[in-house]
């Protein structure tokens, strides 16, 4: 491909992602394919070569708050409260996920089950448990996490809070209630 | 109306209503309202006549086992232990909405958003809350439960498990491992 087709490229991806990230604000993870084919101009079959799959799709446009999360994990690592460093970050994964719509669905997805089908999105799951990992290892050897715990039960956790409590009146609040809940424990054990 | 229009009314309601289990149990909570009218014969208005939002639709297909978690939350309402007799309950909603597709998402929508756009549809949400409002006050009596938890929460945080373990590769396994965390907490403060 020469130089001029390869400057063509990133400029039709660049705004398919654009307007993905629009469609996906607006609608959610649900947002159809074709209706972002018919506003960035291109026809469906370009859409699915930049996007592959809906998770690719949403991989990308949650992109930018992935890294920035990956960025505050490792502020975080150097905390002294090791409980409150993981937890300040989940609830910052938790915030992210509540205001950007497509990451919380995006974080649902299995990698097992999606490797083949999706082999070239790196995956924002990997992402994520790899920032949280030095987090929850230090909250586990002060004894502040369960020793079977692991970041994918955290993960899974903030994004179920999301998914149960986008429909209601106040997601955000009720969110967070919800995970206050779940941190400590609904029932614990006498 | 004569009584051969409500029969005719009567048999097209139950045909669209068999197609709509079919296809929520094959697509989830996502299933094509189009190809639920195609499949049972009838235009699209039809089915949004008996249907007029797609919560109304998965209410309505998840109708039978919301009655079997009733009859269930009555059973278990003599039971000694009532944190058993909670957790039971909890699991058996964690268990149903595992199976039955649409359920969870039929759980997830909020009532006072809903009153209005669509008021003829008896909640699901309200029939769990009044099904589990007893349990849970035993088990908050008998200190339990933190005296601030609601039905509501306990419900969103089973929908959460479900929606957040649905993609995995064993969403039953996953969705009681993460209920048990939830059950037990992230990180109980000490």
């Amino acid at each position: 491909m020469g130089d001029h087709k390869r400057a063509d490229a990133r400029r039709n991806y660049a705004r398919i992602l654009a307007v993905a990230e629009e469609e996906v604000a607006a609608h959610g993870a649900g947002a159809s394919l074709e209706q972002i084919a018919r506003a960035a101009g291109v026809g469906s079959a370009t859409v699915r070569r930049h996007f592959p799959s809906r998770r690719a799709l949403l991989e990308s446009v949650s992109r930018e708050r992935i890294e920035a999360l990956c960025v505050r994990a490792r502020d975080l690592a150097g905390e002294d409260d090791s409980r409150a460093a993981l937890l300040a970050w989940l609830t910052d994964l938790l915030a992210y996920s509540v205001a950007a719509r497509g990451l919380a669905a995006a974080l649902s997805y299995d990698d097992a089950a999606a490797v083949g089908s999706d082999p070239v999105a790196s995956s924002c799951a990997v992402l994520m448990e790899e920032a949280g990992g030095p987090l929850l290892r230090r909250a586990a050897r002060d004894g502040a996490v369960a020793p079977d715990v692991t970041v994918a039960d955290l993960i899974a956790l903030v994004v179920g809070v999301v998914l149960a409590t986008e429909h209601r009146a106040d997601p955000a609040g009720q969110a967070e209630r919800l995970f206050r809940l779940a941190v400590a424990g609904l029932s614990p054990a006498q």
